[in-house]
């Protein structure tokens, strides 16, 4: 199993520096190995984290950085100890392909915080040596154990998004049982997670109040995505009539941005999970003590919680926003998307559009 | 029940002005009605936010402020309606002295957190109109539902840090379910709070780890309060070597210090709770992404809670380490204990020196 076992030439598109600028490059993937899964990529969603990573604001970058973690597409060939796939399924692969599969946190289902440290989909190291390479590209290979199936009748290009913006905020609303009826969500940011979040959250038939800096997003909070309240979080009125009123409080925003006006919005014992990614968090520890609230960080979720996550979509028909795009498009499509321009995920049709 | 009632004239220590300085003040308190236990006040603890009501570094101070909210004492008199105590009995009082008794928090053991703002044992607007004092003074007239049984058997002088630092640190251990033998525990500074959270620990069964910014502290916290380990937190090769290990830490420590070298030491899904009172507090989202970890916040307890905490001290003979002064000698104490410079509580013996 190693990349000169490789046969066909990968299609892909890489960031060579800190610019970001993606453009074409061709590489090998590593062959496929007794326990892999080989991938047709059809789709991939563009995440935050793709402009995190191409522009050496998450860690070190190891360039020519080929994004994208929300992969989805057909199989095309397993190895021989393969047995939960076969060619022609429909899969996804999420942030991670690896994990030591024995520490604490990979036997509880806890892969993604894998002790010994998960294999990242782009920028880590693979079994074989080389870079991990993500979804903006023709094909992958992939131990099957980090592949999720998709049901065959939810379409690709919706099901990309769940693999990372939907597992994203789905775990921590499981991990603080915010899957029951009745109870108050707050969802701080209306992009790819913030969109989902509101999906999951009317679907579990929780009360959903979206907090918004632009009024512009009312009724599209409202009336496209169903949330049941919508809040200016600078109109310091509306928030008052919110004080101490929500159970959970879903922070997706980036940008830096205060956290002390939401933490008041929140109930006794009540819980921000942050799932964002700003430079920095400050809060006033008044915010905490009074009400024994709490922040707290989620990073995508476990590999059994994701395909429950994904079969729930399906069964349920929640389906993610997206705006589909060529590959040839990525480059503005990332400009958008720093800019919060997009409603509300960026799927590429890498299928028909790299060739 | 109006202070016009009141017939004794009951003798204090107050701050005047925000320098804080504490000197003889003697007033009226509230005549005894028909639920009210009124308690010759033997001891008082000295807590860090006697520090800062005095000093006007929390809320608006109200001068003169008798400041004080650990109080044990001996019952002098009952109104008609008290069934909980008789003359005799030793109580004690803590933060607050009344709350609304009807809302969601009240109703479920949370009246610290009273959704219509509970009655603080200081600087709070009583019942009668006037501003609550607290316990640095000869006697005090409460409710009895916000008064607490001390056991005949423990130590009045020793009873008085459970009120607030004992109940504050019982409390987040609790919640986080960390009574059960085996799990780890950090505890940062090693003040009135941090050492009644060793002694806890110890008591339930757990891995005690102190962390201290002083190498100084190392043998009282292993030798004096049984700790299990001790790290110095400025050490990177301590803190490197206790990285992803603890369950919970409770963070004592009011100075501003930083709290992503804490937050490293957490185990996934690990969770560090703030009862001191720095100014703000800064992290890298990072800290909370990475292993689903969370800061929260405790203030004090609810009312069921603190009895049960006084009786567990008594029937697992778990005493807080004193320094017993003079009601003279506070000014000094307050600025040794803004030092950090008390083996760990001071408490104040009312009954032997304020005449």
């Amino acid at each position: 199993m190693s990349s000169e076992n490789a046969t066909e030439e990968c299609l892909g598109w890489a960031a060579r520096d800190v610019s970001g600028v993606l453009s074409p490059f061709n590489f090998k993937r590593r062959a496929v190995g007794e326990d892999d899964v080989s991938i047709k990529i059809t789709h991939c969603g563009i995440c935050y984290a793709d402009v995190l990573y191409t522009r050496s604001k998450f860690g070190e970058p190891r360039y020519p950085l080929v994004p994208g973690h929300e992969i989805v597409g057909v199989v095309e060939e397993v190895g021989s100890n393969v047995d939960g796939f076969k060619v022609g399924d429909h899969v996804g692969v999420g942030t991670y392909v690896n994990s030591c599969r024995d520490c604490e946190n990979c036997n509880g289902g806890l892969e993604v915080h894998c002790t010994k440290g998960r294999v990242g989909t782009i920028n880590s190291i693979d079994v074989d040596g080389t870079i991990t390479k993500g979804g903006y590209s023709s094909f992958i290979v992939v131990h099957e154990k980090y592949c999720f199936k998709i049901p065959e009748s939810y379409p690709l290009a919706l099901a990309a998004p769940l693999l990372c913006a939907g597992i994203t905020v789905y775990t921590p609303m499981m991990r603080h049982k915010m899957n029951q009826p009745g109870k108050s969500l707050g969802v701080i940011g209306l992009g790819g997670l913030g969109h989902m979040a509101v999906k999951f959250g009317k679907a579990f038939g929780l009360n959903v109040t979206v907090l918004s800096t632009k009024a512009s997003k009312k009724e599209e909070a409202l009336d496209l995505l169903g949330a049941d309240n919508f809040v200016v979080s600078s109109d310091e009125q509306q928030m008052t009539a919110l004080a101490n009123s929500l159970d959970f409080i879903i922070d997706t925003a980036s940008g830096d941005h205060p956290i002390d006006p939401y933490m008041s919005l929140l109930r006794t014992g009540g819980v921000l999970v942050l799932v964002g990614f700003p430079s920095e968090i400050k809060l006033h520890p008044i915010s905490l003590l009074m009400g024994m609230k709490s922040i707290s960080g989620s990073a995508t979720g476990g590999l059994k919680q994701t395909q429950e996550m994904i079969d729930l979509c399906a069964t349920q028909e929640i389906f993610p926003k997206v705006e589909v795009i060529q590959i040839q498009y990525v480059n503005e499509a990332l400009e958008r998307l720093i800019k919060g321009d997009v409603k509300y995920r960026f799927v590429i049709d890498i299928e028909n559009s790299l060739k």
